[in-house]
């Protein structure tokens, strides 16, 4: 047994060594590349100087919390009750600690080369055509993709190793990692809310003055604000969206390898269950590169394919290899079909999201063609796409989480077959992250292409690029949705477990902790859009202010002061993520002082339920809105300029902050509450909760 | 024991008996109003005709609905598993008639006296200013608040009294009342779901081409859809909202004598625990007669205060009579805690709707303020408003649930406390429905005014009346969401008793029935808010080819076809509420046998958690948009005509299904699936769910 595990997590970790290899190889490669357009390289240095100044700043914000936590995690490992819980003590507090650097890390590496990338796809469009900027704006997703997969299952893997091989046994690496899957949290929560702030706050604001007010295009150099949207893009999509992902993956694993403990521990050679998952994706990782190695090494002429090529072979390999691992190492094929559902699922849910998202089917058009009637039609035939995208989303998940808790053994493991199935749908995050990272890559480079006067056929190229990338922005939402669902529920079953108690409908705090925990994700949604609405007045203001003290910026004739408009957007950011941050800390540690264990189960439940259903209707509303707008632009229904397009510009903007700031930030939402509880509960069930405290004083009156 | 509970239920009948005759009196002195205006005559007989026809057309239709459920009661009465089964069997087929005969006729009256009411409200406010035209405004919504009260509690109590003769045994009664309350809801589905389609129908299809396209007012006579805007005023407001209310009432009493049923059963006196919600309804019945009567006897001239006055009132005689009740009929004070929890969570969700929607605080004004940068900030700041605006409430709602669930005896009769907060909530609901019922009425007699060209000040006063029918229907909203969520939390608890089920999140049904649960009511607004953009386009077609086949209409000189528009918005809403309905009925049933009673329980939580901030969120949007754009009109920020009204206008628009069509169902949805299982929980109990014989197939293989 000692020899196989020893075995299996040397091998699982030297397929996240090669694949941070692999990201070393191709970040040189794509940085390498040379830029040669003067006006190119100033403004992809304008970019990436904005984005690096905003993680600086966002880590310094992050550095007292992480700090903090794990201090607080490592003083209750002193206390004698808690020793030995789940994700407490001082060594939870150092696997805490890096959780937060290394996805930290695999941000700042992703931001890194997705600022570089873009000029560089720019110039490749130039140089070498379609080909040449696909592998370049797809090479820069690749290295966002496999850093994000690549750190995460590194440290994760080195981690267990290392906690092995001090204490002998296989229990003691699954406590102690659940600190490392909190310190992922932590930097996902801040990198998606901040993220997501920014990105609508400098979007939001350009194109109020902008294109609204001065009349002036999209992405036009003479906007103060068109460098920040860039920044945007970038700090939103790629740092937000990795940090998410990494959050997703790392703890669709610890989750997995909790409830395999949970379910087997007892059981002769399990510790098969445990390895099983981390083979999984171990599996998963290299073949994300090969599939990488694959797309790049071709020369293709429609993305859209070259992309979908990328996810099929991913998928391919890791099914074979599961049918062989479930068969010949763990000798039970059922589990095989937990992984495979959690897989299809995944590739479902994104081809529901790109149904009612894509102007190719009917939703889209339908709001193009209300649109005719002015901007309520337009608004209320969104809001009904998006709720009416619930339900197909939800029967899909459904229908995983039943067929990866039947095959996964029912009562006794219905729980690692559900994580099992999250693990499925996760372990090709390698390659998922890169098709969605190479979206705001190609965004950017026909932003650069535009403000530095590149050729009308390069504009044209990465317009292509950038409208596939608008799906699998799409197909992306969607997947980390569902991941998001299907980890935090693994989580949540875990926190019932550990906590062992019975969430009973009939008791009053379960009752309460429910109906709390619904209202939650309104509470949060309507702080971050409130937020993006503040940062974005500020945007207004200044971008106004710089029209008005200098008329030469409008004539072109003078630069306009990119600086202060990013300044706006990072200040804003960091301080409006504050807010919604706490209260995602803060809620579940209230609710279970407050209404104990039980009642914390319910708020738990209470919003998963209430934030998926959120999140995909803000997400799909948000998209059509935007699909539905470019089908206009494309010439439909009047075209660009008519009253239908305005009516349509109304949609795609009241989406933006949906489907960017609150949609994204409810996964991360759901998932940081439950980890938190998880990690709490020994404390919880120590502590005798408010509720109970009053109950018995009113009753001793 | 006999004889008190003969003498009670005599007083609680006797007490619905002077409800309903006072209703006869106060209709025909309404009704008997002089008209003495050509014109004005012919507009009401014109909005009479079309909202008599449509309530004979909906009741045609429904007949069938209620005689196939009825006899399928009866039927299964008959099977030996069944018998005794609450809610099953002939003699609650019977009942079920009833309620849905009760509750239909309550619908009736309101209607009859609404659409008469609004015409004599226009010619008082002419000939007796502001007093006159209150008195007679409010005298029609207090025949509806009254009849649907009356007629509500008086067949309930008839029933417990004939059955409880019969049988000698309080259960029996218990068990067939069930059924009455069925048929209520029933009868609300279609009107609430139906009528919030005929009016959002007419009312968007009238203002697309009157106000934008023609350029004509609001409420000209020669718009062809202007009376079936007016008749829509009335199907949703008054016959809608008063079905539901009734629901409501109905629901919170026999659930509360379900749950004292099972908790006090055994207990000796058990029976005063029964007629202690009976007595409350019947003290609060005859507090709103007295309230309605206090408030005709005098001469007003600031309505807001005329209508708080009513409604302190009656909360003050029923908490008077509440302590009196609990202290010497129950003999235990601390149930007459529940009882105010409820009262008082009523009016404080009532004053958090107006918080958020009234013009009067900041949310309203700063939407008025983000609609100078137009369409798109507008929604977006109404969105967060809605969101935001979940908090209180549902903090509200946990406090009550809390404190009655404490009150009430904890885990052996939380329950009870739970319903009897419901029964506290909706004791005075003859009171409230008045208040409500109002705000239509006087709303019509603006548009009559209007219409038939009376005096400026006539307009004045009935615009008066109409700003505080705003809020106060705001006001209602709140309360009927409030009052939904404590009776179908009743009605679940019920459920789980008696399907007397482990509901554990650690039961993959129940999860996918949380989950399912969660986005039935997303779909159901998806599909109602689809069914009022269809509607509405058939209007508009209509409404364009009248003016281009008789150009005279539009210069004054020859009457449009109203009927024909009426006809439209009629058979476009009778046709569209038969999916969303089918939808709430088949539900249940179908997660009954495929999930069994876990899931279903599961389903039910899952709904009611998801409808009721879907619901808070829609009503408070559309609420504070509608107020928006009033307050704009009132002279702020460039007042009407401006660019900001223009956003303002939208966002009225887009609230407008969202308060007034799918917001409203979202109560009905969750009372009737919660009832419906409550009913078939025995037929769930005897079958083999679908999923076990699936699960029990797989592992024989």
């Amino acid at each position: 047994m000692e020899t196989t595990i020893y075995v299996c997590l040397a091998l699982v970790a030297f397929a996240a060594v090669i694949t941070l290899g692999y990201v070393f190889v191709l970040f040189r490669k794509v940085a390498r590349l040379k830029l040669g357009n003067k006006k190119v390289e100033e403004l992809q240095q304008y970019i990436h100087g904005g984005a690096m100044t905003f993680l600086v700043r966002e880590y310094k914000l992050i550095i007292p919390f992480v700090l903090g936590v794990g201090a607080l995690l490592a003083i209750l490992g002193f206390i004698p009750a808690f020793e030995g819980a789940d994700g407490i003590g001082w060594q939870a507090a150092i696997c805490f600690v890096i959780g937060a650097l290394f996805s930290a890390t695999a941000g700042w590496i992703g931001m890194s080369i997705a600022t570089k990338a873009n000029a560089r796809t720019a110039i490749k469009a130039q140089e070498e055509g379609m080909s040449g900027a696909l592998k370049t704006a797809f090479g820069g997703g690749a290295v966002l993709g496999l850093a994000v997969a690549g750190f995460g299952l590194f440290g994760l893997v080195a981690i267990f190793l290392a906690a092995y091989f001090i204490s002998g046994d296989v229990s003691f690496p699954v406590q102690i990692l659940t600190g490392y899957s909190l310190g992922c949290s932590l930097i996902a929560l801040f990198a998606r809310v901040g993220g997501g702030i920014y990105t609508k706050a400098a979007d939001v604001g350009a194109d109020l003055v902008g294109k609204l007010e001065a009349g002036i295009p999209e992405d036009d150099a003479r906007n103060p604000a068109t460098i920040a949207d860039n920044v945007g893009d970038n700090v939103g999509d790629v740092a937000g969206m990795g940090s998410d992902l990494t959050e997703s993956y790392v703890g669709s694993i610890i989750s997995c390898l909790t409830m395999a403990l949970f379910s087997f521990g007892s059981v002769f050679n399990s510790y098969k269950f445990l390895l099983f998952p981390l083979l999984i994706c171990g599996i998963g990782i290299l073949a994300s590169v090969i599939s990488a190695i694959i797309v790049r090494s071709r020369n293709w002429k429609d993305p859209h394919k070259a992309l979908n090529v990328a996810t099929y072979i991913a998928t391919g390999i890791v099914v074979v290899a599961s049918v062989l691992l479930s068969i010949f190492f763990l000798g039970e094929w059922k589990y095989l079909l937990c992984v495979i559902s959690g897989l299809a699922a995944g590739i479902v849910i994104g081809f529901v999201a790109e149904l009612y998202t894509s102007d190719k089917y009917k939703s889209v058009k339908q709001i193009a063609k209300e649109s005719q009637t002015g901007h309520a039609t337009n608004i209320i035939s969104g809001l009904g796409v998006g709720m009416k995208s619930t339900w197909l989303t939800i029967v899909c998940l459904a229908i995983a989480i039943a067929l990866a808790y039947f095959f996964g053994g029912g009562l006794e493991a219905g729980g690692y077959g559900i994580s099992l199935a999250a693990v499925g749908m996760l372990c090709t995050v390698g390659i998922t992250v890169s098709v969605d990272g190479y979206g705001p890559i190609a965004d950017n480079a026909g932003g650069i292409a535009q403000m530095a006067g590149l050729p009308e056929e390069v504009r044209g190229i990465t317009d292509k690029l950038d409208s596939v990338g608008n799906t699998t922005a799409a197909i992306g939402k969607g997947f980390s949705i569902g991941s998001a669902t299907l980890t935090s529920l693994a989580f949540v079953l875990s926190f019932i477990q550990a906590a062992n108690v019975q969430i009973s409908l009939l008791d009053p705090c379960v009752l309460i902790g429910i109906l709390i925990g619904a209202m939650l994700p309104y509470a949060f949604s309507a702080m971050t859009i409130a937020s993006v609405g503040r940062a974005a007045n500020k945007m207004v203001k200044e971008v106004r202010s710089q029209f008005e003290k200098d008329p030469n910026i409008l004539e072109g004739k003078s630069v306009p002061d990119y600086n202060r408009c990013i300044d706006i957007s990072t200040k804003a950011s960091l301080r409006e993520m504050i807010a919604p941050g706490l209260l995602a800390i803060l809620a579940p540690i209230a609710a279970g002082f407050i209404l104990g264990t039980a009642g914390l189960g319910g708020l738990l439940i209470g919003g998963l339920v209430s934030a998926i259903m959120l999140a995909i209707f803000m997400a799909n509303s948000g998209g059509a809105w935007d699909n539905a707008k470019k089908y206009i632009e494309s010439g439909e229904f009047g075209g660009k300029g008519s009253s239908t397009h305005k009516a349509a510009i109304t949609g795609d903007t009241v989406g933006d902050p949906l489907k960017d700031t609150a949609g994204p930030a409810m996964n991360i939402l759901i998932k940081l509450m439950s980890i938190i509880s998880l990690i709490l509960v020994p404390v919880f069930i120590q502590v005798t909760p408010l509720w109970e405290i009053i109950v018995n004083f009113f009753s001793t009156l």
